[in-house]
């Protein structure tokens, strides 16, 4: 396999040729968009051999230069991981096509016939981390939204992402679809980034993927608008009423089940009213589960091996089997807390008292908020979407998990005879 | 009347105390929000010559800077003009809650009951220049929709803006509402201005209404999400199949119906094979109305009267009674056109073929496209908004004209009975 077309020589050129591109892939049909991506994911599987060989470069490169077995491990693509990146096309290519949605409609009293439809936003750009199943995941979801993509992935995946990239642009190509509507930046390393950030007019959003320092630096330095997802210090909160087998399960689903990822719990606020009864068996549970815990002097009297909070704690994203506990005095002193300390992603209580419940729900920012439910269903698959572009903490335009309709804008339509403003 | 409650000393202070008064708006009832408004609107009228009063003081100070007569009847505050603005406000206390609305429901398989819930964005920020209206009514829109807001307005409103917040204010503390929950930064100047843009996390949303330039400011140097209202270098493309009759009403109406407007037309791209017998009835129209018209060498063998037009007339916002023509080949150059000079906020077609009116209504990528009506009608009072916070030219959140659900966000709600991920 050959890679069809030539990739242009600025990253400015390529942003361009992907807003050209944009027009063509804007309007395909859904079954054209649903046939290319079929013919992505095969051509993906078909190209293993090449990707895996690719990636080994990365590897030895990444090993060269040292890198950690975590990141090594993010990195490496073998035979069963690209076939789940083909699998994973498919699937988005199974969903329904979000362009065309007729949203609101009605008839003027001057009879101008007004329709806003969903229209795709034209060119997505990402910027991400180590992970190339990113390359592939956000180019099917873009495309299958209507849209271009550009796409800037971590240098330590750069090989492989280019053999990627050219399988896909090779896949589009063949189908008589202009390849040019996916492009890589990651040649021009941090300027390639920079100019994604700063192509207002050519790049319609971009959506960055990875740490909150990565999130941080686009947020702060990109003119494209941006949908920020962002970091989870997840709570939860153990009302006075809240039933011990309720607060056991939850909480180690919430922390232990997969404690590396955003939806997971990072500190669990007890009503003080309820501390002797829930605390004991919340943290024993806990302590099954292979979960360190956090806590203050008051909580290290129910839990004398907890390991001593400091203020850090309470903002700290974990990501790993530790969980910080606080006992407070009451919902006015965990709503206060979560207020200060969470970064809006997901809160959850866990009551039988209705009216803890709905003033819970009602009183607190976050783009999720949970009554008796494990915080780890903040996710689009678990969400009923089939696919997730991400998970939105910001409040514009999008907020929560994303699926493909929030990769899509909207536009007005007006149906005259003639009329004029009187 | 005095101002209650003391304004805060430093910009940041302020905002953090809109940031607090957030919380108690965004959980008002319905009721609440509009009696609030209400109460805020008499108070205005009530104090119209307070008002009128530190108006004169503006208007004295600007002539003594040289102000333009334009400048100074924009910023201009009469009685009329005041019961004006306490009328507006009514007519937005009047409107329906957008708060609370359910925009999605589902029952997962495992039982956890989701809703997608529309909830206050917290805190609207507003960047504009000389008009007082402004101020009164982004207030209005951002409390009707349980928002906070923090206003910087024009230095050449300064007492005008600072009355009517005091006035504002002191109407909410009357009701045992938080009066922090409206504040100005205009005494700040230029900091005012740059702690308002830098403010995430204090602020949710800065929404600019102004110039071009004003606007690019905000978007380039905010680090909080903005929501572009931008200017309008409008087309309407007359096919060779547009009725004569319906070009000239409509391109009338759209240019000099009120020309100072960002709907109103600028440029008329012709189909060759109609322009003899289009473009003089058309420009004899336009000459009838007033209005100056500016065209290339082929348009001046129609009308040898028009003006020279230069690349710059393109992309030029007249704001007057001025339009410039241009013949092109077909509707594909039509086409072309627009994508290069649009700035893709409303486009109408003139045709009684459908497939070009479907065409251009497919392909066109702005705000609003419209076949065979005027793009004046591009407005939230037309479109049956009731009021409208401004036409957003971006993608991202809104597009078109903005109503009162446009200054709202989502949060989800889910509701289980100890529910864990498996």
């Amino acid at each position: 396999m050959t890679t069809t077309a030539t990739i242009a020589a600025t990253a400015h050129e390529r942003l361009v040729l992907a807003k050209d591109a944009s027009r063509q892939i804007g309007l395909l049909t859904d079954e054209a968009k649903a046939e290319a991506l079929r013919a992505i994911a095969d051509a993906v599987a078909g190209a293993a051999d090449r990707i895996i060989a690719a990636n080994a470069d990365d590897l030895e490169r990444g090993r060269a230069n040292g890198i950690s077995d975590g990141l090594a491990d993010r990195l490496r693509l073998d035979l069963p991981r690209v076939h789940s990146l083909a699998a994973a096309v498919r699937d988005v290519a199974d969903l329904p096509d979000p362009v065309g949605r007729i949203l609101e409609e009605r008839v003027l009293s001057n009879g101008v016939h007004l329709q806003k439809v969903a229209v795709p936003f034209g060119v997505v750009g990402s910027i991400y981390e180590a992970r190339p199943n990113v390359t592939v995941d956000i180019a099917a979801l873009a495309l299958r939204s209507g849209n271009a993509v550009v796409l800037r992935g971590g240098t330590a995946a750069q090989q492989t992402n280019a053999a990627l990239v050219a399988v896909m642009r090779a896949a589009l190509d063949a189908l008589g679809i202009d390849p040019e509507a996916i492009q890589t930046v990651d040649d021009f390393g941090r300027d390639g980034a920079h100019a994604l950030m700063q192509a207002r007019g050519l790049v319609d959003v971009l959506v960055p993927r990875g740490s909150a320092e990565l999130i941080e630096t686009v947020v702060t330095q990109s003119s494209v608008p941006v949908i920020e997802t962002g970091a989870g210090v997840v709570h939860i909160v153990l009302d006075e009423s809240a039933p011990v087998e309720w607060a056991e399960r939850i909480i180690v689903n919430a922390k232990a089940q997969r404690p590396s990822v955003c939806n997971a719990v990072e500190t669990v606020l007890v009503l003080r009213g309820g501390a002797e009864r829930l605390i004991p068996p919340v943290s024993a549970a806990l302590r099954a589960a292979g979960v360190t815990i956090h806590g203050d002097e008051e909580v290290r009297a129910f839990v004398p091996e907890a390991i001593p909070t400091t203020e850090a704690d309470w903002s700290t994203e974990h990501m790993s089997l530790d969980v910080s506990l606080r006992i407070v005095d009451d919902l006015d002193a965990a709503l206060a807390h979560i207020l200060r300390y969470s970064t809006h992603h997901t809160e959850s209580i866990i009551t039988t008292d209705e009216k803890h419940a709905e003033r819970f729900l009602a009183e607190v920012d976050s783009a999720v908020v949970m009554a008796n439910a494990s915080t780890r269903f903040t996710d689009g698959g678990e969400f009923g979407f089939g696919a997730e572009v991400g998970i939105s903490t910001q409040k514009l335009h999008a907020r929560g998990p994303m699926g493909l309709p929030e990769l899509t804008s909207t536009k007005w339509l007006a149906r005259g005879a003639g009329q004029i403003r009187p």
